[in-house]
């Protein structure tokens, strides 16, 4: 791919992406990996093709490359081969029988447990059982994960990460054997995509970056403008609860989004991870 | 960059990450993004080289255009451009004047706000004050940096995390002016690095990745290994406290890590996060 290709390609991925027109640029490094970046997109179907074991070891050692919090190396990544756990999993999901499709499903956990084991084998106190050892594990193993997603991707390969491996979490833990102090942050499924990329218009960045200070001053128009600009794209397929909110004529992400939480939804993660031995003060 | 020598680069950087030994793999896509993200290291110095407004502008467009979970997009990215803004912040963490020698320094938020807002505009209830809005909203936050270290790193830019922004996150957030439901996940300077990179060793495989089941059988063993072969690569320069714990002859990772944690740390995040809104049931 040349990079002339790469700026043309940026400059349409911005415009699909935030709705906002810029200049192609002239060729500079990263071009293409940028580009590539600007239009990741989930995927859900994937070919028949498998993956090697030497590339899925290769992109797992790449993503646990990634920067980890004061070099505390919190994630740990469960592959799971076997069908009939993988299918136990499953079952803890509503409607999402296609993640026995995909080629490959890890499970990227968060690990405060190799800290306090180190610290009773060091004969150290450990005064820290606050919310911020759960936040650094956790957050730890979303840069992971964000990263194992970079070098698939930049492998030809297409992810969807799946966070309702924490909607039945004591299960998922019993299926996975995670110990006291570990616990799943997202599942992933990966493989060779089927279709190609289709990029999801986001919010604005006039509205998610800053300069100095936080702004959310014209936020609300933003937001219908936005959802004006998606409706007009990428219309939604069909609307959440029709009989308890009734049918819009323009359904647009911020009606989704807060129809999605208006109904009670992962109450029992704070237990589970209580459960799990965190203290979340 | 041949792909011949992205096979090698890759050999070369897992034996010095991982202590592990592979033969060089023929010319695969991604190779080069794989080498570079094997390659990572973190950069505290900086060339005078200042990033120009639109790459840091693209930069920030990559990463927001990385996974959201349930397309909540609950990142803001925060530009400090204002040099008395960045010394306010610096002047809440210890010992890190030399982020103010960063060309550019970033804050990313977590922002579950935009959610609850939409709630109240669309006129739906939200019965979901519970940990996993701020677990969804933090991991986010931390997604999206690692995208954004991604795509600086294929620019040729180096980074530095900076957690500590979470160590008086009061103070961080009066200055960044975030309102309720909005909260500093970490900052991240960045520029074009003054040095080259410096591969520091992690965990072997053996110990984070795991097929079908977590198995911690010989953690302790890997862990000894690990810290004998960290001691042997790249010693720490100082130990940590040697009035209170002692000074040993092997001073490995894990020593480290038990004695930095024997003190209490950010302990007042919790306390912070509740203040900003959330409940953490």
């Amino acid at each position: 791919m040349s990079s002339s290709n790469s700026a043309a390609r940026i400059a349409a991925a911005i415009e699909q992406r935030f709705g906002e027109r810029i200049n192609p640029q002239a060729e500079a490094p990263g071009s293409n990996e940028i580009a590539r970046m600007l239009e990741h997109c989930t995927h859900r179907k994937w070919t028949d093709r498998a993956l090697t074991p030497e590339l899925l070891r290769l992109l797992c050692a790449a993503a646990l490359s990634a920067p980890s919090k004061s070099d505390l190396q919190q994630t740990d990544i469960v592959n799971v081969v076997d069908r009939a756990e993988r299918a136990a999993i499953v079952a803890t999901i509503d409607d999402m029988g296609w993640i026995m499709d995909a080629p490959v499903f890890l499970v990227f956990c968060g690990n405060n447990r190799r800290l306090r084991l180190m610290s009773q084998w060091q004969g150290t106190p450990f005064p820290n059982d606050h919310l911020d050892q759960f936040f650094n594990a956790a957050c730890d193993a979303a840069m992971i994960m964000a990263a194992f997603i970079q070098a698939a991707e930049a492998a030809g390969l297409g992810c969807c990460p799946v966070s309702h491996v924490r909607n039945h979490a004591d299960k998922v833990s019993e299926v996975l054997g995670l110990p006291r102090w570990v616990f799943p942050f997202a599942g992933l499924c990966v493989g060779y995509p089927a279709r190609g990329n289709r990029i999801t218009p986001r919010l604005p960045l006039a509205v998610t970056l800053h300069t100095d200070r936080y702004d959310e001053s014209n936020l609300r128009e933003q937001i219908a403008r936005y959802d004006a600009r998606r409706h007009m794209l990428q219309p939604y397929g069909r609307q959440r609860d029709p009989q308890r909110f009734g049918k819009l004529e323009q359904y647009g992400w911020s009606a989704d989004k807060a129809r999605q939480y208006a109904v009670e939804e992962r109450a029992s993660f704070g237990g589970y991870v209580r459960r799990q031995g965190f203290r979340l003060d």
